[in-house]
């Protein structure tokens, strides 16, 4: 085998099923080498990795690697290393991870503000009562982070009524958000923001960013009697301690988390047993393999054929 | 007073806080008089009756009466009986009640879809474990009603990327919504639904069609496991005992219920303690009384200046 004609995939996953994983790449392309390390009997001839986080120095020890996968929609579990070849870094984007991203976002938002929690309780307590709640229109929704997922929830989030806008780090304009550009216009975002909802890559400068100081400046006299965080962008973009405090102190009112600082969530956190914070297990994207083992499939064939590769990363930027 | 120039307004809402509703009429219509049944000194001066379920008799003790308002959506309480006066009912339809149904019945196709009631448990017992969920594009939503109401709810429901269908009594289609009608297509509508959505009005034919030999023809094949029953429509169109029954038999494997048999129901009601079935009291489409006497106001100024009156109801189609 020469370098260019490496087509043995690698899979590489912590904690994932990766036997169900090279069942679901052998079925999008059946003549194809599948490696699930460490058992890789034949390193030259790998030419891609399908990974999350793989162990350090793993991936440079197969010498035609062409092309690195990332399984998830973050990729900072690679970007922040130094012990990667430097071959492009792809991250999976799929219209079906968009759509469930939404989906999770949209059920979160409405149950806080449909008080779906408080309802859980008093059917538990065979309690007829109905319980106030404000128009959507009333209710300010901000969006940090506004790629392909931000957009979309965004869309979906304004055909239900409420005022959406959205804050990214550089420039654009997104047609139907009101959007808040950068540092020097956050403080804006945030005092008109009843719901933030982040969708934030892990950076730099968002690492840690979703803390008291940022809490406090978000709307405290909205329609729903308080500000409302709902992160299913990166754990590292939250300070936990902070988020339990603010609910405490009622400078938050309620909390959807999907992503954690560190995964699986210390059985010990404070977070679980709190009635106003949902909690899922990084999930909120959750796929099925199915489609995205073959959207890459159908990637690394195209770029066998002489296209380029879609969706690769800029590791100067982080994502 | 004359029969045509009665001008003052009658409240009378078993149950509801009928103070707050006279003190929002008195506020969108100042000049007005209102008065709060049974406390009525001036009985020939009323045009205009605000009513939930009035008790029997009362409406036909106005001389002069012009129209009456169903302050809910549901008009079952007016049409079935025989002691009203040959006036207009009108049915209250305005934005905010079809944006508020919408988002009920988002909330509760996506905690069925997205398993919330599965992971608040998780969270209770602080395990952090991932469950798998079919694709939105692999549910097959059906839609029982399309008034203002279905047709909402099912264009939210298919930019959330569900396939969805909907069926009514009576002909026309609509559009981006395949629609299947009477009696005829029932059994292939329910044949193709894993998530039956009921929004019917109470009629003869509505009543008790929710039951067992329905959720029997629903289908039992798809990507949830089983179908589920989400009601927002009308208590009259369920039997709650075969509710249970098919919940226990697993011929339905969930469902959301915001409407009742009885109401409120009774706390014997072993819906209750359902893990996996979702109630809330009767709020799906709750709303703020301030736009709802707003909007009945402005309808009787334009009574009053010629123009006819909107959202009558049919008393022989019985909605």
């Amino acid at each position: 085998l020469t370098q260019t004609s490496a087509s043995a995939i690698v899979i590489s996953a912590e904690g994932w099923d990766t036997e169900a994983w090279s069942a679901r790449v052998r079925a999008a392309d059946p003549q194809r080498p599948v490696f699930v390390a460490p058992d890789v009997p034949d390193r030259a001839a790998v030419g891609y990795a399908l990974v999350w986080k793989p162990p350090a120095g793993m991936l440079a020890t197969f010498p035609n690697l062409r092309a690195i996968f990332s399984l998830g929609a973050g990729v900072d579990h690679l970007v922040f290393r130094d012990d990667l070849p430097a071959v492009p870094i792809v991250r999976v984007v799929n219209p079906d991870l968009t759509q469930r991203m939404t989906e999770w976002v949209t059920l979160q938002v409405l149950m806080h503000h449909r008080r779906q929690r408080a309802y859980d309780a008093q059917q538990r307590a065979r309690r007829w009562r109905e319980l106030e709640t404000p128009a959507a229109a009333d209710i300010r929704i901000g969006i940090m982070g506004l790629g392909v997922l931000g957009r979309d929830a965004a869309a979906v989030l304004s055909r239900l009524g409420y005022q959406v806008a959205g804050w990214r780090r550089g420039q654009g304009d997104v047609a139907g958000v009101r959007t808040y550009h950068g540092e020097a216009e956050l403080d804006a975002f945030l005092g008109r923001t009843d719901i933030l909802v982040s969708l934030l890559p892990l950076t730099a400068e968002t690492r840690g960013l979703l803390a008291m100081p940022l809490f406090e400046k978000l709307a405290h006299d909205g329609a729903l009697g308080g500000p409302v965080l709902i992160n299913a962008g990166r754990g590292g973009s939250q300070v936990e301690a902070d988020i339990v405090a603010a609910l405490e102190s009622r400078t938050l009112i309620g909390a959807s988390l999907d992503v954690f600082e560190q995964e699986p969530l210390d059985a010990a956190s404070p977070l679980w047993s709190r009635e106003d914070t949902i909690l899922t297990p990084h999930v909120a994207a959750w796929s099925d393999p199915a489609p995205l083992a073959e959207a890459i499939v159908t990637q690394i064939k195209a770029f066998e054929a002489g296209a380029p590769l879609t969706n690769t990363i800029d590791r100067a930027a982080g994502y």
